[in-house]
């Protein structure tokens, strides 16, 4: 079953029209608004017009203008919703493509800001936004693909709809397919991980853990517990010394110090913060020095560094290292490790050429093509280049979507087909890592960020500075970013909320 | 077990003070801010200084000035977070009292705002309080009252924290006990509901349902189901004529018509909201005039409003009235009814003056004295005045937990006993109504408001004005004034947010 195309929907719209008209005029109510509702806010319209504008340059830009579907457009569909996704949504030309989204999450979520979001830096709503909002010409279907027939092209998917799942499926078709599902969190097999801890992938597990710290202190706060029971409710171990793990460790430390010192006095001397990391050193990305500035700040805040220290198992309230020691919680965050997921792994088995691979991920060819099927690319997380393994990270992603929308508008203008033929004009995908930057805590952060040959390296509060500048400046539109500037003075003026909602 | 009293506490605050100055001496890393910390933020300070200024001007006034605790103080032990014991948080004398409230909800909910709040038109956070933040001098414990034993004046509670429920209870003592714990959602014992409706009590609904409806377009907007089917599945039914049902009921017209007709055009003219109400007319607290005003505004917005329609069953999409129509729905929101807590019917059924009542509401005198106990007290939905009853009302709760206030503030200065002699200066409770105020969507409101002697009766926009003008004067303290104009300014520039989150 195949969805509206442009033309379809364009019908649609005049025969609803109609249909308006001819009730209106048999005096029955109408939920469109009619044109004196319309007229009314001229001040609301006006701000949406300029807001639209700053937010649309770039995609008119890029995106073409909008032509009303006479000719037969190709249909390009995306399967995700992230950062490669995303980068394509603002990017292909929807004068030749008609795109589809096909994704179960409905929004965009800005993952840098996940971490300041699960303890209410920022709220959740600040750092998403619809991708029916994102580019109001590309049409979003909320479901899960569950398989890929390169054969027919065609996806079959499901919806995500609670008593609907599984029960009944429809079929996408495609001209040419991207795959930029992401990856699931990796477990590496640790025993009890799944059960007893929290991760960080989403706005759901922001939402549950957000919750969780504050019935920790509520629950600690009981007198039916004795000291040395309220100190292991209080132990809070965080898994992954990366810049999840750590961004997470430093905002927590912000919670307890700035917030939860003034509700709870008498329960912030029993708290303790771990920072478990399997390698020797945190934040492996970073330079040497500016390791050492995130240990020392660490440290100065009470969080606890345990380098070397590999988890073997976990229970409802231990964790158990692999030297044997054995580490009580009252709440873990396992933040290591990405793993496939379901669709991914499916395509990788489904393709003779790959089938063998271990890892799950999609190898690409240097055009971010799936290597042995035709028609179909992967970008982002689920995917890995043959040339050369590149981090798993937003970076990636949207340097690679960017790369793909260009090179599919190319090759749509040039009527060449994805075959790209040798002497081509098309140039292979190379990235460009412009940096990083990480938040650890007490107004400090680490940038190490490349300017033309040279590279600035800053810890502390004026990279904080610009760790903000720079996540205020890349939020995906005006409204997400007059909303984290709001949150941000909302949490310097008011604290954070501790409601339990 | 006991709590801590002030004295303990204080004494804990030395002990917790000296061990960090030993822990610090030692080199370790403390989690209390140092001082060096605290010097930091002034700004924040400042603001913080200023805006508690604000906030406490009245609490200061009422609660008298902190005296440490030289004295031995009486206890006062408040079962309920909602209207009734918030009057009494922000009121009773902290210097005479020792004040402790026990609930299950760690904050306070504003809840003329949360029909908005389900359609994203204000935020969670931004109607809810800390109840930790209403009173720095008043202690919350998080638990919930299953017994009140009122020989031993003492409390049974349990923690409501995950795999604690039931395992353990912890035990409160009282020398004076107030009951507000507010009431649930009422039934009439009609078959279905509670499995298949949506309710409008507390954040949790409200979330729930602000999620049910973005899916239910999600779902709607798949091609795999026939228009029929559409149809039924964008069949909104709100059971209850009564304000929150008709704040629904405009809530939701909004969401429609100014938000969703732009991301699912193809599913507006499909949509129907129907407003069930058993009696002959809704809002029936209002003039016959404004009614009118009200039934024409939903008529031109498109809510079918039926009156004399009583349901007598609810399955899984369908709603079954008494005259036998039968009505398909994807989404029922039941705002009916008010039916008493456990912890309220378990206190009535243990009086034996009160044993045989109907209707599980605690009965009082015109004191708010609990008849047939002494020392406990009852205020807000979950009493019932000898006298008269009384709406079941915020303003009602709010009266009368500002009212209690002053009568344990007065009888404790006077060193007199909850048995108020003939003859004692204490006077009885009396309600005085001020009004009424209720939104009907489409930015118009009803407000009935008594002025003097004259009633001042609006319908319209200047009353939608004045609707909002009083609940931002209402919110409970600055930081919820500034975040619901923040929202309402939001929602003017940005639009409702439909991720689904």
């Amino acid at each position: 079953m195949e969805f509206h195309t442009r033309e379809v929907k364009e019908m649609y719209h005049e025969r609803a029209a109609l249909s308006v008209a001819e009730q209106e005029s048999l005096g029955v109510p109408s939920l469109v608004p009619p044109i004196e509702q319309m007229r009314r806010s001229m001040l609301a319209v006006l701000v949406e017009r300029l807001q639209k504008t700053a937010d649309n340059i770039q995609t008119i830009f890029f995106t073409g203008k909008y032509e009303s579907g006479k000719r037969k457009k190709r249909k390009l569909v995306i399967l995700g919703s992230g950062w490669a996704s995303y980068a394509m949504i603002k990017m292909v030309d929807c004068s030749i493509w008609d795109i589809q989204v096909v994704s179960p999450r409905n929004y965009f979520l800005f993952t840098p800001l996940l971490a300041s979001s699960s303890v209410g830096t920022v709220e959740f709503r600040s750092i998403t936004e619809p991708i029916r909002q994102s580019n109001e010409r590309v049409e979003y279907v909320e479901a899960e693909c569950l398989y890929v027939d390169p054969t027919r092209k065609v996806l079959t998917c499901a919806p995500v709809h609670k008593a609907e799942r599984n029960s009944r499926t429809l079929e996408v078709g495609y001209d040419q397919l991207v795959v930029a599902v992401g990856a699931q969190t990796g477990t590496f097999g640790v025993d009890g991980v799944q059960q007893h801890c929290h991760f960080l992938r989403g706005i759901d597990d922001a939402h549950r853990l957000r919750r969780a710290i504050v019935e920790i202190f509520e629950k600690a706060n009981l007198d039916i517990y004795p000291e040395e029971q309220k100190r292991k409710l209080l132990s809070f171990v965080i898994v992954g010394g990366g810049p999840t793990g750590c961004e997470f460790a430093g905002e927590l430390c912000d919670l307890v110090r700035n917030d939860l010192t003034r509700f709870f006095p008498l329960l912030v001397n029993l708290v303790s913060i771990r920072l478990l990391q399997s390698r020797s050193s945190i934040l492996t990305e970073f330079d040497a020095s500016l390791r050492e500035q995130a240990l020392a700040n660490f440290q100065k805040s009470g969080v606890n560094v345990m380098s070397n220290s590999k988890v073997v198992r976990v229970t409802k309230d231990n964790i158990f290292l692999r030297d044997g020691a054995e580490i009580p919680f009252g709440l873990c965050v396992w933040a290591a490790g990405n793993a496939p997921t379901n669709i991914a792994e499916n395509l990788v088995a489904s393709i003779p050429d790959q089938a063998k691979r271990r890892g799950g991920r999609i190898l690409v060819d240097d055009y971010l093509r799936v290597i042995g099927l035709k028609d179909v690319f992967a970008i982002g997380d689920c995917s890995e280049m043959a040339s050369g393994d590149l981090p798993a990270s937003a970076q990636v992603a949207v340097q690679q979507g960017a790369y793909l929308s260009r090179l599919l508008n190319k090759l749509a203008r040039d009527k060449e087909s994805s075959n790209i033929r040798s002497g081509s004009s098309a140039r292979p995908f190379r990235f460009l890592s412009l940096g990083f930057l990480a938040y650890i805590g007490n107004n400090r952060a680490l940038a190490q960020i490349k300017l033309h040959n040279r590279q600035l390296k800053l810890a502390g509060r004026f990279a904080f500075l610009l760790w903000r500048l720079v996540y205020l400046s890349k939020q995906v539109s005006t409204r997400n970013r007059v909303l984290v500037l709001a949150d941000w003075l909302k949490t310097l003026f008011f604290g954070r909320d501790i409601s339990q909602i």
